[in-house]
């Protein structure tokens, strides 16, 4: 089963080296050697890498040069950063309990410090 | 390999029915029985996907009550918004590359257009 795309950009991102190579081509095109160079990977691990990137519409590849050097393609995420936003009264709210927590827990330790 | 918590947090959502199940629980606590209803699926199903957003810290199960609800924990969805806000300004560049080309097409379709 093909995965949706939103689950395919998900799936490419759950790896710290393809979020690195997609760090590296904000800055620019590469190709599959100045990608391997920072990592202790071979360049047909890397490959496999770029080959997930490339099918989850994160990179494309230009083929009018040998060297094929990689592009980010950023579009993908627009459709993973709505997703997650919605979340965001959450994760605010859960960080509000938290806060509220530690200020009750503060509070607690002033009320049973010793008075001069 | 453990998983670093961002790639764990985008393996978990890389999947329609665990993002269907946040989803649900954005609404309130859910048992796996009610978690299980909206889909064709069986309960130790269901269960599995739990236990991948349990271990993502996404959801937490209640272990007071025997039917053990789960919560949304959207805490872990704040890390994965920051690592995907990095590119907002790659996906415009991209959107307005694409408006602009657009933009090129009508004129050109406008000056072959015959003249009245």
């Amino acid at each position: 089963m093909p995965l949706d795309s939103l689950s395919a950009t998900f799936a490419a991102l759950a790896d710290p080296t393809r979020r690195a190579i997609l760090a590296r081509l904000s800055e620019g095109e590469a190709n599959v050697t100045e990608l391997a160079r920072p990592f202790s990977m071979s360049q047909p691990a890397i490959s496999k890498h770029l080959k997930v990137l490339e099918r989850a519409g994160l990179i494309s590849r230009s083929r009018a040069r040998q060297a094929r050097p990689c592009l980010l393609e950023a579009a993908p995420l627009r459709e993973a950063a709505d997703w997650v936003a919605f979340y965001r009264t959450y994760w605010e709210r859960s960080f509000d309990q938290l806060a509220a927590h530690l200020d009750e827990l503060q509070q607690k330790e002033k009320s049973h410090a010793p008075k001069d």
